[in-house]
């Protein structure tokens, strides 16, 4: 399988590295990450989705395994008569993208896409494995090129000397900031990450590609963006999106509201990366996932509560438009009043984004 | 050594459960628990300071550990001359205030009273280390019949049915409020707990003692706050505080600041129990302790970060007046802007608080 584009490659190095090879799904596992390398193999697409709905990946990482899913749904069926493989690929389009209900509309996004790169190649007589993915490589490098634009707005907004906060891990987004303030000569950048309870996203992930990358990172605990704001000359927070609605409200890990409340109280812009999602005209339509509650009472797989005391598991939370200074795109910085503005010079958005 | 009456016995279930007997210094070790029930044995004063230091005990918890801590002094020196055993205990009185900076002067007025009952005693020809725990237990009496009418206060601003937020462990203040809001007959009040990254004392201690109190308490990470605000419909903030400073400023645990500009943000006030502290006649006099910042890069002793990635760890954080809706003393609530007239009735404060 080809994979040798250079900014993939880059890129790989720092995500969810889910990749269809020998007849199964491999998922960086990084729940554990990056303690230990391990990856989790998914045979079936039962297992993808399972591991899907088990976090082992985040961020940018579901849509990789996504896409790798669907070559391991067609692998599975390639014995079969062309009507019934059609059928069962779209059954797995339908169960992978909705495995987690929040991204459920961006997940399906790529497995249509997949989904649509295995027709043609079973009308043509070709390989439909390998046509989902070459669709994939496609749709990565696409993300890569769109997020690096995206960087080189965002690191314009940083100054040299100064500091930026960052939530949960951003994926591709962190190296492509890392990278591209390298080549902007930005000088003596300071990254401070919220650790990003329960799952230490900021801690283990975040940190990690600022620090790989060369960079001056600390991780500080979720009750610290505040103090930090107001004693260390924060100049930007940033994060990406699980969505941008249409109507400016961000939907992202949970945390993320408290901190661009705070962010407004210090005067400090908080600037969203990615592209709006035509597919959620307002927040009404974003449903926010509740989780195991029970995963909020361990840390790191150590019980923190006595037995009978409940937990509570958003996994994303709502920040209002008016707490949000701009969006961040790879055209450009658009007020989150004005996202419909993103699409007038034919940018597709989200879908583009992602297939 | 008489310890009875009916209020201490109540509270030191909650407590720090620091205990001078048989000629040692038993510290109930609140990093484990309540996961383990395990208590660091102290035999030299020194070694009650490396406990005070390497947090063993929180929140009221050092007070009593040094109460404690002086008992051990003078029955460490109980052999020597009299004019011996004055400048040992001066000098222990001393080590022990100063173990942790951010709270000298409140543990040097534990001390300091602690040396004075000695000093009588010795004078009398009484014994001295009796002469100290007397004065604990006094000491512990007064200041939980303070609290309790402090715990009425508060409560008051609580509805049935209605839903408090709290922060780190606030000790004695949260076990007098859920008792007081039973009497109050204020039904099906619901406790949510932010867990209080690194040491987790929310999760660890807060919500045992509402639990045992056979509260509906829910603990949630510390980028939660916000989120829950928004949806559960949280009635009052409140939190203990190492420090009311005589401006209106409290310095409490991190993460407090964070939460209040959360609470002004969803119109939800926000209420420090304790009393102001004429030694803090404004937040210039306060240090803000930082602790070692690796301990931010674990959790329950499991490392999250990669090596390299720094750590940053305030203990404290500042929250300014403007945030704070009222402070709820033991003689009603005072506005923050307002507290020279807590003292107008001839309370002393801290002073007597802790004495």
């Amino acid at each position: 399988m080809e994979r040798a584009d250079k900014d993939l490659a880059f890129m790989l190095q720092y995500e969810n590295i889910a990749w269809f090879e020998d007849g199964a799904v491999r998922i960086l596992d990084r729940r554990v990450y990056p303690r230990e390398k391990r990856f989790v193999v998914c045979k079936t697409v039962e297992d993808v989705v399972q591991a899907l709905r088990d976090m082992v990946t985040q961020s940018a990482g579901p849509y990789t395994a996504a896409g790798a899913g669907m070559a391991l749904a067609a692998y599975s069926c390639r014995n079969d008569s062309a009507d019934r493989q059609l059928a069962y690929m779209r059954q797995a389009s339908e169960q992978i993208a909705t495995a987690r209900p929040t991204t459920a509309n961006r997940m399906r996004l790529i497995t249509r896409g997949a989904l649509s790169a295995f027709e043609t190649a079973l009308n043509n007589g070709t390989d439909g494995v390998d046509a989902i993915m070459a669709y994939l490589i496609d749709a990565n490098n696409m993300r890569y090129n769109k997020v690096y634009k995206m960087a080189q707005y965002l690191c314009g907004m940083i100054p040299s000397g100064g500091a930026v906060m960052t939530q949960c891990f951003g994926e591709t987004i962190v190296g492509q900031m890392c990278r591209v303030l390298k080549e902007q000569g930005k000088e003596n950048v300071r990254i401070f990450c919220p650790e990003t309870r329960p799952y230490f996203q900021g801690a283990r992930l975040t940190a990690t590609v600022c620090h790989d990358m060369g960079m001056d990172v600390t991780v500080i605990t979720d009750n610290m963006p505040a103090f930090v704001m107001s004693r260390e000359g924060i100049d930007v927070f940033t994060s990406a999106a699980d969505a941008i609605c249409m109507d400016g409200h961000v939907i992202n890990k949970v945390g993320t509201f408290q901190i661009a409340i705070a962010a407004k109280y210090h005067g400090i812009p908080y600037f969203v990366t990615g592209a709006p999602d035509l597919v959620h005209p307002s927040v009404k339509e974003v449903p926010i996932e509740m989780r195991d509650p029970d995963f909020v009472l361990q840390a790191m797989g150590v019980k923190t509560a006595e037995d009978g005391v409940k937990g509570y598991y958003p996994a994303f939370d709502v920040t209002p438009p008016h707490l949000v200074s701009g969006v961040v795109t790879d055209t450009g910085i658009y007020a989150p009043y004005d996202l419909a503005r993103y699409f007038e010079n034919g940018n597709m958005g989200e879908y583009e984004m992602v297939i």
